[in-house]
């Protein structure tokens, strides 16, 4: 008798399966668009173009990490819930790029950017036409909010499920625009007045870590004690990941990292390591380091002073001290999750990649 | 024995439960975000007092109307549903708001006026002060878009009617967003290149009436053939309604509507009269015309005189025609609904208030 060979399940997924759905989505979207105006089109066409011209697909990888490792037997129907992830994110970082007046995703021009191509025969004066640029990248982002929800709506989870993810989809929203909020308003009050941790846990580790570990968990039936660890070790990996990429983005290395050393020095980014500097440093310390730190026309050797400074104060190490604490803290939590075998390494993994980096 | 009196039934609902609700939702929301920032609660306030500062609940209302027009018998059902389009119409001004630069609503600030007044002290700069108003906005509208599906949710209907009020919510945003795209757009294009009843149809009629209208009587479990005739009523009592509030614009009595009828003649509104003028209009009223149509500093004088023009050249009549069309239109399809006794009188009188209105 011949043996068959084990068919593949139709239940085991992989990142590609979102990828083709957010394909998909976008070529629907276009096409109805288009129904409207070509005009309308334009825009979902440069929404699809920005979401694949980058991103590594952390939040939907997540997503589909912990459902698998809890045991989830309907990845399938848990495909349409990892891509709202990332519709989130790219929603999310368009109306950030308005905010922060960057016209710059993954080294190409973002929507923002794209529209302000797309009308320059249009509009002749510069400051118009960012405005109108940023009209379209602002409704670009209403509609990929809207459309988060719209996928989750696609799942063939039971009701009660489906009902779950919209929930924990609406408290991410509150949680990370609130630390958006907090992270724009920081730059106009008292360093510390806002505290970067606080910004962190909402701004980055609410979406980014929290809510894709959470709703993959959740979905596949996690006990309520192991729900509590999962959030520890999401919220404490998602700080350190912050504070991580602070530290990259001012001592990393921008061969390995692709992003200027100086921006976050030249911008005066009130990151923990500047909390940490001013709580740290003497008056005269302090005195030389306003004297660049948020320059607009910051020199190189400025910047290399400045880095002298944070290290000098302790605020380079007191940084590194606090990313090993979350990073025990995410530890410790892992090993009350009581996870074995494959899935415990893929989690201490995730630890690996978003502190022990250098890009 | 003693009749006792029928007691209120406590599925009878009207638009104040909805303000009920509304009140809940932004005061549970002001107490969520101050757990996480005082400086979060505040942006939360500045939402709830805009929201309450005006708006007649025009699309609540409809909702209301129609489940209980065509039957629906668990009306606090539906209560949040009704609700959620009161929050959308909020999320989508301030939006609006932010593309068209206006700082006040309801004559009194917005969101983003409301923040400068916030960021006064902490920023020197007014254009910067502006950006961070802005900014705070856009977080604002962000968030009641979330917050339109998450009341959505809270309703008591069964999962598979909640799951059509989601993907009818869906689809409003995808037609809303690309009708104020092109409403944006048409301005930077030739006249009549995007034309103004494409607008309309896109960016009020499907928010403002098919999308209340048809929400309602969906669960209230209309046929499929009183649908298609709810919606051409819907559609085109919408494009009436927007062509007549672009009339009172220029002709309306400010002391009755409440704006000034000189704004859209000063912001070169491209509105359907506007189109039929240059369709309609000599080379030499054409010239005439753009001498001060679009004018930032535009005289009552010459304001005056754009509105002879507008009359001279037949644009106002044709205007006023096309309106008496659509809403011929729209009660041809209301005689089609069937709709007998005091529902049919409700259906009428929104005629009458969308369009025969003077402000």
């Amino acid at each position: 008798m011949v043996r068959t060979q084990p068919s593949p399940t139709p239940n085991l997924v992989s990142i590609k399966d979102v990828e083709a759905l957010l394909e998909t989505f976008f070529d629907g979207s276009i096409d109805s668009a288009h129904r409207m105006s070509p005009h309308y089109a334009t825009l979902w066409r440069e929404m699809k173009r920005i979401t694949f011209a980058g991103g590594k697909r952390l939040r939907p990888r997540m997503v589909l990490l912990t459902y698998q490792a809890f045991g989830g037997d309907d990845a399938a129907a848990v495909v349409p819930v990892a891509a709202a992830q990332e519709v989130l994110h790219a929603s999310l970082l368009m109306h950030d790029d308005i905010i922060d007046r960057d016209f710059i995703r993954y080294g190409t021009p973002n929507v923002m950017g794209g529209y302000q191509k797309i009308y320059q025969p249009l509009v002749k004066d510069a400051g118009e036409r960012t405005h109108y640029a940023e009209s379209a990248a602002l409704l670009g982002g209403d509609l990929l909010i809207s459309a988060a929800y719209q996928l989750i709506g696609q799942s063939s989870l039971p009701p009660e499920k489906v009902a779950l993810v919209y929930q924990q989809l609406g408290e991410t929203i509150f949680q990370v625009a609130g630390g958006e909020l907090l992270d724009t308003e920081s730059a106009l009050r008292p360093v510390g007045a806002i505290p970067a941790e606080l910004i962190a846990i909402h701004k980055t580790a609410s979406y980014t870590f929290v809510a894709p570990l959470l709703i993959g968990a959740t979905l596949a039936g996690i006990t309520a004690e192991q729900k509590v660890f999962l959030r520890i070790y999401a919220e404490n990996l998602g700080v350190a990941f912050q504070l991580q990429d602070d530290l990259l983005g001012v001592f990393g290395d921008d061969k390995q990292t692709g992003k200027s050393t100086t921006g976050d020095l030249r911008e005066g980014k009130r990151t923990y390591m500047v909390e940490q500097f001013y709580a740290l440093a003497s008056d005269a310390q302090k005195a030389t380091f306003e004297k660049s730190f948020g320059n607009d026309h910051l020199t190189d050797v400025q910047a290399e002073e400045l880095r002298a400074l944070l290290i000098e104060a302790g605020a380079k190490v007191r940084t590194e001290e606090i990313i090993a604490t979350y990073e025990q803290r995410a530890r410790k939590a892992l090993d009350e999750l009581l996870l074995f075998g494959g899935a415990h390494q893929q989690f201490t993994d995730l630890i690996d990649k978003a502190i022990r980096r250098t890009k």
